[in-house]
């Protein structure tokens, strides 16, 4: 009998499958999620309008009430948005409908490794550039890259994920203006920089914007992102998006949210000034050196091994992430910012290992 | 400044995309939803389970209890499952690891027309062969193009969208045993024959089954499917699966729904009793010609046109579907089956119709 396996791509087949070894922890610092659960108001709103409405019936073909809700969240046409099940699903479909054999895809490494893996299986190659010895941006390497090189599309994700380091306007508005393919700008994590860069959409219709609510806005369990770029664009990139692809109880619970983002942002705000208190608390420990970040996490330098680092955490039911196999970061762990007493904790358990080693 | 257009792919830009019009109604009968809410039992216990959890953290890497309780509730192996956003998003992760330039994929049409949109945006050749002509699988011609043509994959859906037509197991499993490409069978509407062709994938390696809770599970608005293979398949499609996919608020209500499946069963019996029911009735009026199915819809040639009878039934308040532009349904329109009222006023209203006309 022939092997099925035969029908499936061989850069598929090579492929290894995106992973996570994510044991069960009290201390959850491994996802860079919001630490506290949605405020109980959204919660109960939510609930109520998902009693009332049938189950059985689709969603509309256009999130209407979504997108012009997200429209108004981010000053941003509601024409020029799509919305997904995570940013994931975005990322996916703008790659699907842009990268093909022969496509050239500008990353920056270490980075969010969902971009390599989704360029790799849809064939295009991986043009990557390190970033600089102190873990930022090579705005000038990427600049020349992009005049060397025929470089269809760039991806830069500012606040980074795992470093925390952002790209400056004044860098992307250099690149915009003298690219002529797509630049993805992904700012998972900008609410936590206090800085957005959906005001240059209106100048560069070569600009990508991807949002999501997994981080700040506390719904990572409910799996809902968006896209933000002219609207010519999101039209072409929304036919790789599956019809019907958002359901009704996650469309409900990021319109409420966005509708009571003011409970939100007080718990966003905490976060930034835990995020700069744990910066300090760590940078105090000998044998780590913490790396500073606009996002709701840090990665930090370990003298010690990552593994022999995760395994002392674990036995104190913390689990951080271990990103030693990224690129660079060899020696590095990332710590998500966590509520106070979490952040107290950690900080506690690191000093014991620390001055115990 | 350059068209960031020009980025697009050729063939992505030249498709159209998916669309629906769909003035509201307040029959529904045009998309084949299951006309009745999900039993309250169900929704209250679901609302329960999400109000306890956490909003703010990912779903599990591998939703483990949804594909145990999948396992247990279609008599296959757990790993050789996998969840999705509808069973759309299976059938793109799918294609997504099989299908590029140079794939041959055979449909029938008409079909569910996801297929050859998704074929065409990866860049596949769709060779497409006409149902008979009283639109039933020409499974003859299906065996003869196999063994002519080299292709690599099949997709059948059985019963058929928008005919309610099935491909019998004898003719399957002859297409199983002497082709090695990969064979998809959607079986969206299988509730409504009381027929599964899942025991087949013990004996097949290469048979790849899709399944819903769009239809008869009553979830149209919370988008799950599943997809059941041999493991080693279902590992490699899983490589284009996104990671966190599933909102643990869809997944947690279609655990409870097969939990939960007694509640259903009748509802679904009482709905292929109207599907009878209708079927005869549509028959008596001059003008209609039904044709049988197995699913929970209706395909039906009418001797007024599709839009002009599409007109007539929404100046009732009826919404129907206009299949009249898919291939070889120029004549026809299709009505999903509704609640006992709602099947007798599209009756009624119909008899009017054809009898006025």
């Amino acid at each position: 009998m022939p092997n099925p396996l035969d029908k499936i791509k061989a850069q598929v087949k090579q492929l290894s499958a995106y992973t996570l070894n994510a044991p069960e922890c009290r201390v959850k610092i491994n996802q860079n999620e919001n630490p506290y659960d949605m405020p109980a108001e959204i919660k109960a709103e939510v609930l109520e309008r998902l009693a009332s409405r049938p189950w059985s019936r689709y969603p509309t073909f256009v999130p209407v009430d979504l997108l012009v809700t997200m429209a108004k969240f981010s000053s941003w046409r509601a024409d020029g948005i799509l919305a997904g099940n995570g940013s994931n699903e975005l990322i996916q479909a703008l790659l699907t409908v842009s990268v093909g054999p022969g496509t050239k895809v500008l990353i920056s490494e270490p980075t969010f490794t969902l971009y390599r893996l989704l360029i790799e299986v849809l064939g295009g190659e991986v043009i990557s550039l390190p970033l600089t010895p102190d873990l930022k941006y090579d705005t000038a390497l990427i600049k020349h890259t992009l005049e060397e090189k025929e470089i269809d599309l760039v991806i830069i994700c500012s606040p980074n994920n795992p470093t925390g380091g952002v790209i400056k306007d004044k860098d992307l508005i250099e690149i915009l203006e003298n690219f002529s393919g797509l630049v993805v700008l992904d700012e998972a994590y900008h609410e936590f920089s206090k800085h957005t860069v959906v005001p240059l959409l209106k100048q560069f219709d070569n600009l990508i914007v991807l949002r999501t609510f997994s981080k700040a806005m506390a719904m990572a369990g409910l799996r809902v992102g968006y896209l933000l770029s002219h609207p010519d664009l999101a039209r072409e990139i929304a036919k790789a998006k599956l019809p019907y692809n958002l359901n009704f109880f996650s469309l409900t619970a990021a319109i409420v949210t966005m509708e009571k983002f003011y409970l939100l942002s007080p718990i966003i705000d905490n976060l930034i000034a835990e995020r700069e208190r744990l910066f300090t608390a760590l940078s105090e420990i000998p044998g780590l050196e913490p790396i500073p970040s606009e996002a709701n996490f840090i990665l930090t330098k370990t003298s010690i091994t990552p593994s022999e680092l995760m395994a002392n955490l674990q036995a104190k039911d913390i689990l951080a992430r271990d990103v030693s196999r990224y690129p660079m970061l060899k020696n590095y762990v990332r710590f998500s910012v966590g509520t106070e007493e979490e952040n107290n904790e950690l900080v506690k358990t690191l000093q014991e290992i620390f001055i115990k080693t």
